[in-house]
């Protein structure tokens, strides 16, 4: 009822086509058999049909619905064991973390697919979105033997995966963990004992079997989050030959009833309850040193469902804004303020929602323009024949990934906010597909490290990592860019970049100073808004980088064509973005430079 | 379960006590009879006991079982009706709306009264909100036949009232609506005839009868909102011994499922679908120029409804903040970056957390400033002996109303974010109060005049009224304060508030300057961010205003006083807000200056 599907690819294709260098990933031996540029359109419209006719119609049914507990079991609403079915027969589902068979789907271009499916029903994907993660991690460090018995099932949606990090008592503090591993008789099999809490899809009706991957500390490793191991713990034990066993003794507590996302079952488990719960060791056990590999292993997957967020924030701030954008298109309401006694017009003739639609439009493209470059940067770490690429676009995607997580996550709280205002009191109805997408969405910026973690990833680990040389390169295309590019048809937002540029720097210098001078704690109190500085500038150059190929192709098209509207409004968005929202670094600098500490002064008791 | 009611008095006590000035307020001739300064305590205390014993209880209720339409009827949930009357008894009710009768509250103190309440539970407030501001048009306007009919069981909540304006056709273009009324045989009577959308309150069980006020255009006035007359239309035909007649025709069509505030009844009303719907019509009918007086009565009501707004989106943050900050103090989680071996630690210990509750702490303490000065104004504008003062009171009642609507309804969703995101992955979850109070708060930008529309009548009507010198002294105010109370313990603030000021100025002059060259689309596209620049300016120069009282105090009080930590919380806010909100003018002054436009070229198929 409320749900409207809508989503365009239009912007994607730009991307494809027009802006990133396909060609060179398509041209990669991992992909250059199987591939051509015309699978760009084949893959979107396969994913656009499947959201479309599949997807889309089951998400009304999650949100009121809900994943139900009952008897111990998770039952997800009715609607959607057949939609998981359909995606997965599709070969959109957990299939593209299979990177070691050969035609996988790059990930450059599996990142818009996720899109728009997650845009018609993100709480479904998830069902499959984590078993993508558990299933390349298992890929990674699972001997032939376990990813021979799990891998095949996992891939095919068969088998679905989890991952176990958040505690009762541990969440971003994940070194304080209390679940603890026994070895047993078998060598690699372990006991495992302890709850686990925010288990996204931790049980449901889709899958015959769960593979969990749960962090837990083999008794007698050391404290911390160095002492942590990493177990697959399947909710029905497999046997040699690949059946199923026992249920393993894993207990579902509770599912939470959230303010959104109500169709993924979001659980508490309980692993050992019966002292009977086997799981099985990924890679060594600790040495005499202590040190567990599991923190490492899991931040494989931490990474790549890190990205997944940014997907998903995206996929809930587009949703929201086609649908304003449709509604502003339809409804009459009110008069031009330069016609007052003229006739009753669309909203979208109104300044303020065209102001709120282009925020929303502008902000968009930067986080897929963002996202998908990210992952671009990701196929090339992976397929690139050269080394040093190989390496520069590691550092690169090390770099954007706690950005698109957390820039994504906090812009679509915000974005969300103007598709309901330009809806006015529609907004505010379930009956209108915005209201749910604000209560959805909200999770973007808790899940997987909170944004405050993907802060001070950046600040305080990514901005350093190699003596600081990668961010120095990263800040470099920045800059290389605008000089390279500086042309009179966008003198004023190239001057706007330049501008953002220095005071960029001045912020990391300011930041510098405080940490020299031995104020640690200046790092925390700034590193949430210098993440979104960086975002920024980076998303800045982004956008103007599309702008100067739109330019260019105005100039080529004749006037009449129909695509002049779509590279106008390209270039709108990099305008609007740069002259509205980048203008924010300079604010930041001016409040770094000052260096309010009251935050950290202020007495307990005066709160 | 989720509810848990918080709330402490200090700010509102420091707020009556040390900042304003209510000797003067209570020594005015409508007051002095009635209370002394002692009065405030007993009345804070009287709302703090009802609120939490009474209307917290019934929060969780109404957000579960909802109002619910049953055979055309609305039924609040079965809590509702005893806290309702519980809350008639104190005396906390729409009384506060009569200001003919002696002994009336003052409006600067009841605004607190009524923060305290919304916050419990607002959508029990809504209930008997909309009376108070129904009955306040209804004794400045209608005869006193009527007053003496309606208003006695008005005020003490035995009936209710609602404001009934927008239609499924017409919402912030009130001039469009349908709703026609017809004269009858009895001079002052009609029939009324039309459909009225989102009446809050529309229809329910807590009170005996219901006086709705109707907007229609008598038939044969002139088009737009000149031709608009205000009605009262009883649920209940009222004879004239008082005693309630037929059933009037007026249909419950439906109740709308909201994302929030779910207690509240948001009807669809039709009005004389069987031609029997009679109405009383307040005022004078249309003369020969066919204007009503409608518009103009019915902007009594709805300006206090707006600054009602304000109060419950502070209630709703500050709820949301005390949550937060309870959560923060009990929470261990993590260690200390400066101390990265430690001991685990309480949130509130960690840089980030005290930078999200500071902001909400701060912007919290600017919005409660902002709407009590306002208030205070009002209880000036009304019983002030000194016509200069009431009438500069008045315009700075008329120029704070929209920054108080606005500024709080968009602040509201920026700060519950903030206080989710303390909560981490339990901010998402039901049990937790945050997660209601996000859906709940997000109608505040709607209602009651869409943001934008608060914006433009800042803008367009606001500055410009008497010339715009009234705006000029409400400006002159801020630079005095500053030119006054500059000094070396808040240098750095003066000087960021004085560079504020400047580049508010700036702003204007920008502003200025399109208007004079014939850009007038440049208002509607920069309205919403002037209103924010504009109130973030007065805010500032409020939280320094109080922080050189509470400066003044600490030096008074010796170091091991109580409420030194209080003290040195209020400087906490007003540093922070200063040092860390205030320079988003600087950054509009840079965005209005360059005048981006390309959200007016944007062609609509470019969106």
């Amino acid at each position: 009822m409320a749900t409207n599907y809508l989503f365009n690819h239009r912007d994607h294709k730009f991307i494809y086509k027009e802006w990133l260098d396909m060609e060179k990933i398509f041209s990669l031996d991992a992909y250059k058999d199987y591939y051509t540029l015309d699978d760009i359109d084949t893959y979107l419209n396969l994913a656009y049909k499947l959201a479309k006719e599949v997807l889309a119609p089951t998400n009304d049914e999650g949100d009121q619905l809900h994943a139900q507990l009952v008897d111990g079991q998770v039952k997800t609403p009715p609607s959607f064991k057949n939609a998981y079915m359909k995606v997965m027969e599709a070969g959109l589902g957990p299939q593209s973390a299979d990177r070691k068979t050969e035609g996988k789907i790059p990930l450059s271009l599996n990142c818009s697919i996720s899109e728009t499916l997650m845009a018609a029903n993100m709480a479904l994907v998830i069902y499959w979105g984590l078993t993508s993660g558990a299933a390349g991690v298992i890929q990674k460090y699972a001997d032939s033997k376990y990813q021979n018995l799990f891998l095949p099932k996992m891939f095919s949606g068969q088998w679905s995966g989890t991952m176990n990090l958040t505690e009762p008592g541990a969440g971003s503090d994940v070194g304080d963990i209390l679940t603890k591993a026994y070895p047993t008789d078998v060598p690699g099999i372990y006991k495992i004992k302890g709850t686990k809490q925010f288990i996204s899809a931790g049980d449901h009706d889709l899958a015959e079997n769960i593979i969990h991957l749960v962090l837990a500390r083999i008794d007698g490793a050391r404290e911390g989050t160095a002492g942590i191991s990493l177990f697959m713990v399947p909710k029905y034990w497999v046997n040699d030959d690949g059946s199923m066993g026992d249920l393993n003794d894993i207990q579902v507590v509770s599912i939470e009833n959230k303010m959104g996302v109500k169709g993924s079952a979001t659980c508490v488990l309980s692993y050992g309850e019966n002292d009977n719960c086997r799981g099985i060791l990924l890679g060594d056990p600790p040495g005499e040193d202590g040190r567990g590999q599991g923190m490492k292993q899991m931040f494989n997957m931490m990474n790549e469902e890190r990205l997944g967020v940014s997907s998903m924030a995206l996929a809930n701030a587009y949703e929201a804004y086609e649908n304003s954008l449709q509604y502003a298109k339809e409804r009459i309401q009110g008069r031009l303020i330069t016609d007052p006694k003229g006739p009753r017009v669309k909203l979208i003739q109104h300044e303020d929602i065209r102001r709120m639609l282009l925020y929303q439009k502008s902000v968009i493209e930067a986080l897929r323009a963002l996202i998908v470059k990210t992952y671009y940067y990701i196929d090339l770490s992976h397929d690139s024949p050269d080394p040093a690429e190989r390496e520069f676009a590691d550092m690169m995607v090390q770099i954007n990934t706690p950005l698109c997580k957390a820039y994504a996550s906090d812009m679509v709280w915000k974005m969300v906010a103007e598709a309901i205002q330009v809806y006015g009191g529609y907004g505010f109805i379930e009956e209108y597909p915005v209201a749910q997408i604000a209560r959805d969405c909200k999770i973007h910026s808790i899940w997987e490290g909170t944004n405050y973690i993907q802060s001070m990833d950046l600040v305080g680990r990514k901005f350093l990592m190699g003596q600081g040389k990668p961010f120095r390169k990263w800040l470099k295309e920045i800059k290389r860019f605008i000089e390279e590019n500086e042309t009179e048809k966008f003198a004023k937002e190239f001057s706007m970049l330049s501008r953002a540029f220095q005071a960029y720097q001045q912020i990391l210098a300011a930041l510098q100073g405080y940490l020299t001078s031995g104020k640690i704690a200046m790092m925390p109190l700034y590193s949430t808004r210098i993440l979104h500085a960086t975002a920024i500038l980076y998303c800045g150059s982004l956008l103007l980088s599309q702008a100067l190929i739109a330019a260019a192709q105005l100039e080529k098209l004749g006037p009449d064509h129909y695509d002049i509207p779509f590279y106008r409004g390209k270039i709108s968005s990099a305008k609007f973005y740069i002259m509205n929202v980048v203008p924010k670094i300079s604010a930041l600098q001016m409040v770094i430079e000052e260096g309010d500490d009251s935050a950290l002064g202020i007495p307990e008791d005066g709160f």
